[in-house]
């Protein structure tokens, strides 16, 4: 097999993220389809935070000892500006992960077009009491503005990523990295759906959110996913949590990782690597 | 006791793979008959893939450090159809599975089947108001074409797959091995149920899914958990499963795992086993 | 403080066994309580479980390290039967044990009677519409005979003490000693708890249960805790958990451990603690 | 960016506290506000509890690096009592907690207030069927007298802060630094508020109660939110928490900490430090 072996850094980044992505959408559409079609009203509430975060950590398991486990143009943006991702690398990350959840969100609706017909009508449509588009792409709660929309998804999408920069920082808490995952999905992700759920659906992925809207677009639900709000909602998910992840990248990096005592980590550190010194 | 010691690796496998699966499905089945009976209603979709997913935790800490703790013939196929089984062990994983699985719904239909005669009539219902037979082996919705039912447990355990392979594969996220337990339980089964219970209940696993049918069968449902459907769907999670774990298996392969770095791996690896060449 | 400072290895382990067992009852009691007086319907199925392995996850780390973090007499007797806990400690574990339940339930008792009280009425009640009994010591579902509680426990037990047994192997997936809390509590005692929960509440330690039971006998629900079923349920949680613990205990001698390669192992092990015979 | 490092330990312990205080309480009470505004009844005991805990994991991630993770004055009381934490911190961390949870308050409430005003009326009001205050600051049950909130918090903040000296004392079940934020997030906070979430809501933390309290006094449910129960309830989150905090860690004290085999212990240690000396 020696022949389909990759050994271009690029194009091994781009199909971890691409996978990773498809991963994450794959799982949390496909959550958000279930409670959907099974009504479960409330319950629901209580299953897709636990949903959405293990598929990130499920995401992270699968792509990131290859390319860091991103899975998400804001974390990858995040981590480029305060210098922990070369700037060289955004652009394909962010293609990959586009298009990982353009088809995660495919499979999603492969898997579950027959039970939302069943349920809802054979005329698949975005709003209203048979309204399904929001499994795939978020739309805004009717009660809220999209100024509302706009700050929830910058202060959201800035503690995901400050926390992101918390948990993998070894000189903080020195998060095993084999547990990392579980860490981010559970201690972050599903944290963030159970605290910023209510007015857009917890978004926090511009890729997990266009991708499986332009996709539901494409299948059925038509352009209404986008002219909701007269065209005023869908950009928000994919702005705002760009905004918020620079944001919360370096309120980290300037309450917290900024102040190491240099120093005296780089002695430790030497020890750990060098153990003859000792 | 030295006499009563096992020293062939295929009777200590035998009985460890056993003993594995029989964890998994009396307890994963008797989560479904406590749900069942306490007519959980939207609340059991909160509660199972929590109960199944943490049964597969259980079931690896009991086998895992003999056998692998695959306790599902879909895993061993997969891990034999990349190398990471030797193919002369399937065939006796395979019968430790079935058999494991059938007794273990021995048990729960032993300790549950009072409840459910009190709740649903002393004559045992496959189907209708007064079904329980997906207490045991599952039952496709109605609302659901076998096609998708099909497509339903490919794509599932593909996932399911493919995060087994990423869990265990310690040169992706180095998942310590105390720990993949909780990963492959949580971040994998309980995911894989919370996203595709719907369709039809989230067999995953063909022994977890023929033995118990088989039992049900025999303590009074009769032949109807095989012939629903015209006997068109019991062979469903038997076949699907199959094929979706070699699938993902082999896309973790083709996208991952394939494309380590082999000789920075093997050097970074030597020195950690011996520390005197640093 | 030196001179407070206690020496003998009985005296520790008894404290320890009784902070612990303490920790665990009136946490669990507790979570009882709140369930039962917010009236939480079918979603107490999906908290009690979570409540009880989380409190004896932390009923383990407060005093693992010294006492082994039993907690239950069952845990005690099943470690001593297979050899694991020398035969003289067993006294004085189940005395700390009993003792500490019973204070558990104590706190919990003088928490919430208010709350119980101004919900259910002013006279305790055991059974009925407002019996609440079952905040403390177990009661059997009316729909099961006496012989199915008992099974149940035999079953639930084995599988508690099979899988502590498991987790605790350090030869098996080698369980890191600060996660074990974790393990045995989520992966195994919440795991019961949703899988044997319903036929008679899932007693599990025969300490948490009559404890508590002669708590609420003396605080004001009388002897009916006692005499409920002509006096012929309250030892059933005493009896099947050690037949239970003892049984499962058993099998994973029989099953798994006793077939170890010894030799290897033990090789392997000096290396580990010797490492200067690489 | 030099010229931006902090070097006096002071001020990064400060500001770290600060953030993490901040963490906790804007995800917290933006739980509180989610389950509220989608009126999600017995659901929020399932997931409040989760959420709160979480917040409490991401929280110490954050900050516990640099500080120590307390976040709560109850917790840095308790650790200067014991003599775990130097007193000249004590007010200096305290001040950092009530700002940081004062300004989480805020973030919560900009995210929020519009949906809660569509739910609840444009007034806001603190108690009644539309009293919404209990997002920020807790409220008692009206079941309940002033004494049992006072025991009921002495007995949660108890309870708290045992597990917490129990979970990093690193001669117990020495859990790793790394998953020691899981740990009291999950086995100790989300534990406390299952346990002692009914009477009182489960405030748990000065901070956490009193900036909330004072921030939404502010926003505009006016000073019902002190002088509920005639100014007789507000106090007691903040005196019943610092009680129990220091009779919790004087418990681990009295029964576990005290009699570790100190010799032992210390020649072990050293051991681990200096390897040379084997």
């Amino acid at each position: 097999m020696v022949n389909l072996k990759i050994t271009s850094p690029v194009l091994r980044e781009f199909l971890a993220e691409l996978l990773g992505t498809f991963v994450l959408t794959t799982i949390g559409c496909s959550v958000n389809a279930a409670t959907t079609v099974s009504k479960s009203g409330a319950v629901a509430g209580a299953i897709g935070p636990w949903g959405w975060g293990l598929a990130l950590t499920a995401a992270i398991y699968v792509c990131g000892g290859v390319s860091g486990g991103h899975v998400n143009p804001a974390v990858t943006l995040g981590m480029a500006t305060i210098g922990k991702l070369s700037w060289i690398k955004v652009p394909y990350y962010f293609a990959a992960q586009y298009i990982g959840a353009f088809f995660g969100a495919l499979v999603t609706y492969l898997v579950y077009h027959e039970s939302i017909k069943a349920h809802f009508g054979d005329q698949l449509q975005t709003l209203g009491v048979n309204g399904t588009a929001a499994i795939f792409g978020t739309l805004p709660n009717p009660n809220v503005s999209i100024g509302t929309c706009f700050l929830d998804q910058v202060v959201c999408v800035g503690f995901f990523l400050l926390l992101i920069q918390a948990i993998t920082d070894d000189r903080n808490m020195d998060c095993p990295k084999g547990l990392i995952p579980i860490a981010i999905g559970v201690a972050d992700l599903t944290l963030m759906a159970f605290a910023f759920g209510y007015n857009c659906g917890a978004p926090v992925n511009p890729a997990r959110d266009l991708g499986p809207r332009l996709l539901s677009s494409i299948v059925g639900y038509g352009g209404e996913v986008f002219s909701v709000r007269n065209y005023n909602y869908f950009w928000v998910p994919i702005v705002a949590t760009h905004i918020g992840g620079i944001i919360g990248s370096w309120i980290y990096v300037l309450f917290i990782s900024l102040h190491w005592p240099v120093q005296s980590y780089d002695i430790e550190n030497e020890l750990q690597t060098n153990p003859s010194r000792k």
